[in-house]
């Protein structure tokens, strides 16, 4: 692609606070009032109510897309008001994440290169009242307009040694000839997304690996892994590397939720041979 | 907080239009054509179908927290088509409102002080052609967006002399020892959010009534008042002070407007004693 | 209404992708990424999934009311991955769009008279990598954002001939004193969008139709055609010409589509007399 110009770095937001209230838009009115020039752009306020990992997936499949200096601000947060920090993260590759540390920004904030970690303590860049239910009103998105306007990730609060992790549940090698994976999002359409990369699947059938492999949904009988939706009949089901470079299951002009009665956790397995 | 630079006043719109259908991408579309600079900021589409009372909620909750100058297009308009008025409000507190002379206004305005009302009757200032039923295209959007452009609020019609208010159901006192209220709000997460404020629950129960006050919903036992969820056992219900002041009922890790069966209009109690 | 300030086109998103997954946000991200200066809308991402029809409606019944030289991107796409081409239109209206071939612009493209089609075939303003799943993010969204950035059409990729056209379930006349129409779309109030336009059913009954014409919605009990809700007691059904100048069918202070169990496909006949 021809170079790009660079232009004022995008507030960016995902929460779990759906479509129906205005949490969301409070806090976009929150960032407009600190950073009126920032850009604000909605990732998705659709993840799962505190499904925390299902938040950092997103992020960590998201954040690359962006313009290389945006700011995530990501509220999944079943612990407001518990112990748990408010934290802002620096990373090698430019982007930053403001939100809880709880997990939900370690794998995009890892994928990244963390450089620095900081609490988010300082008054002076927090709404004035805090109430014990809205951080992502009263902390992160001040924070994350803040950072808008310019001022260092150092300016927010003290630096942290580390952030909380998450622990990824990984596919593993079952035998010489299957892995055992499992189902980590179901998304809008109903497609099954797995923990199944395409290299980790290619690193154990070999490149072009479709038309060698059978996939396997809880005890549903096998299918196959193909290029597209257009190689099977309407009604099949289907394995393929979706746009996230994740082996994901469809049915074509179906839903494979309700086919296969599955959901995150489902097992999923890939065998060689059909 | 340090002081904030001013920008250009945005432009947010709240409706009951639902995510499903262009009407509220419409209504961005005639902004963006008559004042392709103003800023849009969605506050929320998601206020329940011609719930007048919920969208005044919402509103009066919301707009403090945007920038000064705002200017909010409220769209919750059962009346469309009748004679209900198209109404502009100008306040001292700097925001300024636009939408249907129903009451939707009435609470936010009412709060930041009424100064001038007017009625949207210049042709000059909306579509050439009038629709019966989509006012938020044709009249509110337009207004709004030459508000934007920097017109005055004079310029958009005739003064009013009033606007409809909106009769809130109010809290009362029982007995010496009891608070009677309701809910008026179910979130998007099935919080029920209550017409008790901090304030009122405080001016009968003195500070820190947390621990002194026992909440009923309907008839269901009782349940305390906490400060943060993390202090009742995952599917516990508890009361606290909700991210706007008001008292709301939650349950830890769960859906409180299913498990007591509640809505807007189910009744809470607050009393003394456990 | 005054003359407006031209600004920089919108880039002006509708896609089926839903409100609960990351797939708009991150083309979002795409566009910004390379068009750091573009206003980004969203015209809605709640067209049911994969219905290219409803979608096609959507896109026609809208883009006259965006700044004129509005980039539409619009992905409704259920043969992404299949030999079905990625496209772009300029249009004499000013209006260009981009998208699948497969008949979803075609509404809207002819409405705004078509000039050129291009086939999206540049490597040069794609993604590096394309998926077989997601080329709303990978052709489509960087297609618009270069656009945006001041590219020519023609620099996308070589000329077609022609579009894909969508074939539009037309009402007719079916005697002398009716005509058969069916519903085409249900928004999200329940509304029965039918493809009655206000001309076609002026051009049998005459002017004023109202009060003349009996509507039956397929064997349910005649209604009559009114101005607006006001005019029928709540719980009523109803037509009236909608915001988009088609015969739409609505239940006061109700949901027309539960009312009477009717969809799209749903026969509509319109007859002279009560």
């Amino acid at each position: 692609m021809p170079s790009v110009r660079t232009g004022p770095a995008p507030v960016v937001l995902l929460t779990d606070f759906g479509y129906r209230d205005h949490y969301a838009g409070v806090m976009k009115g929150v960032i407009a009032s600190i950073a009126p020039r920032a850009r604000i752009i909605d990732l998705t306020h659709g993840i799962p109510p505190q499904q925390v990992v299902a938040g950092a997936l997103v992020l960590a499949q998201s954040w690359r897309f962006f313009p290389p200096r945006s700011i995530f601000v990501a509220v999944v947060d079943p612990g407001v008001g518990t112990n748990r920090l408010p934290i802002a993260v620096e990373t090698s590759a430019g982007a930053r994440f403001v939100g809880p540390d709880n997990g939900l920004l370690w794998t995009a904030a890892a994928a990244a290169q963390i450089q620095t970690v900081v609490q988010l303590r300082s008054a002076r860049y927090r709404l004035p009242e805090l109430s014990s239910t809205f951080h992502g009103r009263d902390i992160f998105a001040p924070a994350a307009a803040w950072l808008a306007r310019g001022i260092k990730l150092g300016a927010l609060g003290p630096r942290l040694a580390a952030m909380v992790t998450l622990e990824a549940r990984t596919a593993v090698r079952e035998t010489a000839r299957s892995l055992a994976g499992s189902v980590i999002y179901v998304d809008g359409f109903g497609n099954l997304v797995t923990n199944l990369s395409r290299a980790q699947v290619y690193g154990f059938a070999g490149q072009r690996a479709e038309g060698r492999l059978a996939v396997k949904v809880g005890r549903h009988p096998r299918f196959g892994l193909y290029a597209t939706y257009g190689e099977v009949p309407a009604g099949k089901p289907l394995a393929l590397f979706g746009s996230f470079e994740m082996l994901e299951i469809g049915v074509r002009d179906g839903t494979a939720a309700l086919h296969f009665g599955a959901g995150a956790g489902t097992s999923v397995t890939v065998r060689m041979g059909k």
